[in-house]
Parts: C-alpha cells; sequence; structure tokens
C-alpha cells in the first residue's frame, strides 16, 4: 500500500473516532495530496458530504483535474463517481468494493481507469462499523 | 411554470446577486420545499457546491427521497445526477437543458422521470451570464 492509501485511510480513523463513517480519500496532483476528506454525515448532518466530496472540497477551485489521481478506501458511489466524471478525473484508485460495489462501471464506461487495492484492512473498517451501526451505513447508501 | 420552478429561478437569481452562477434549486416533498439552494462555486470557492448539491445538504438527513421530486433551473450535471440516482430520488424537473444538456440520460437510464420546461426566463439567465463571465461558467462545467 503506498503513503496516498495510507493517508486515505488515516480520514477513515479520523472519522470513526469522529463518531462517523470511516471513509476516506485523497486528492493527488504532481505526487502530491492536493485534497484530504472524510464521511461527515453524521458530524455535520449533512447527507452529501461523502468522504470523496469532502476532499474534493477541501482541494478547492483547482480549475482543471487533468493528471489528478483520487483516492478512496471504498468504491465510490454514484454522487462521488458523478464527480469524478464531471471534473474529468481519470484515475480512481480504492481501497476495496466487498462491502459496497459502487459504481464502478458507471466511472470505467466514462474513460475513468479504476484500480482496485482489495485491502483487508479498508474491508475490516468498514464491516467493523457495518455491525455497530447498520442504520447508518444503511442510510448513507440510501437504502 | 409552478411555485416551485418560482422558487428555484429566486434561488439562481439570489446566487446571482452574491456574484455566484445563477442556478438553483429546491427539493419538494409531500407538496412543500424542504430544502433550497444555488450554486456557491464563488462565494464559497467551494467546487463541489453546485445548486442541486445545495439544496440536498440544506435539506438535511431526511433519511429517505421517496416521493421527492427535485427542481432545478438547469439540466443537472453528472455530479449532481449522481446524488439523484444515489439517493433514489425519482422525479427531476429542470428548467432548460438549451444551455447545458447535462447527465439526463444517465438519469433516464437508471428508471429517474426527467420534465424539461424549456424555459426561456432560465436561458436568458444562463446566456447573459456565460456572456459577462465565461471563465467561471467553462470552470463549473469543467472545461
Amino acid at each position: 500500500m503506498d503513503e496516498f492509501m495510507q493517508a486515505a485511510i488515516q480520514q477513515a480513523k479520523q472519522g470513526r473516532q469522529e463518531g462517523g463513517i470511516p471513509i476516506g480519500s485523497v486528492l493527488i496532483k504532481d505526487g502530491k495530496i492536493i485534497g484530504r476528506g472524510h464521511n461527515k454525515r453524521v458530524q455535520d448532518g449533512d447527507p452529501i458530504t461523502h468522504a470523496e466530496i469532502d476532499c474534493l472540497r477541501n482541494a478547492g477551485r483547482i480549475g482543471n483535474y487533468r493528471g489528478t489521481t483520487l483516492y478512496s478506501t471504498l468504491m465510490p458511489c454514484y454522487l462521488c463517481a458523478g464527480a469524478v466524471v464531471q471534473f474529468g478525473i481519470k484515475k480512481v484508485i480504492v481501497g476495496e468494493s466487498k462491502t459496497f460495489p459502487g459504481a464502478k462501471e458507471f466511472m470505467v464506461s466514462h474513460g475513468v481507469e479504476v484500480i482496485d487495492l482489495n485491502l483487508n484492512e479498508c474491508q475490516q473498517m468498514m464491516s467493523e462499523f457495518i455491525t455497530e451501526k447498520p442504520e447508518l451505513w444503511n442510510e448513507d447508501i440510501g437504502k
């Protein structure tokens, strides 16, 4: 696992410590982290602030997303995949997709390269959380 | 035009007065407005806060989107259409799609009913804005 996925996992852990959903994300450009974020549905009472959305918001108005790579501990849902496609982010690296298959096909069909690292650590964070707070998870994925 | 689209246009006008991009949105449930929002990219320095995103955020954690209708003055882009699909919103009513064709087909292919009111007032708001500030508009649609 590279330093960027480690930074995304760190974000997920921070979210968990805040009482939130443990999903984290970072945005990379020119080998550097230019945005970090984690899911804040619980912390901010905000259904929109998924990890990737928080990360893209924190990166600010960078104007152009050419050459950026988005990392997420979990396969992006349609909301976050929609941001990827709309902003023209061409590479997404995820920690796992067993917990949630997300919108991988949608991204791929729009020319996004999606790499699934299939990491035990990411799966375990989610399965522990879902066992503890299934209602929060179901709300987050719109069930 | 019904009162809900009028409320969305009001949001768009408010955004324009704030120096922002004139796109507005409202979320309806049981015949009532439960969220209002407008694009705040400029005002908040935030690339994520499109009108529909701001509206859904302001509606808060409603849990379940069954029976909701999202109004927007402009056809939603992939980011906002992704939110519609992910949250299970089944009806979207837009002011126009001539300025921006958006992600209509994506929503329709996921079972969303999309109604385009093709309103002159909405088109004119956008064409005036784009003539005045083309760089802001190009940034917003990721060009």
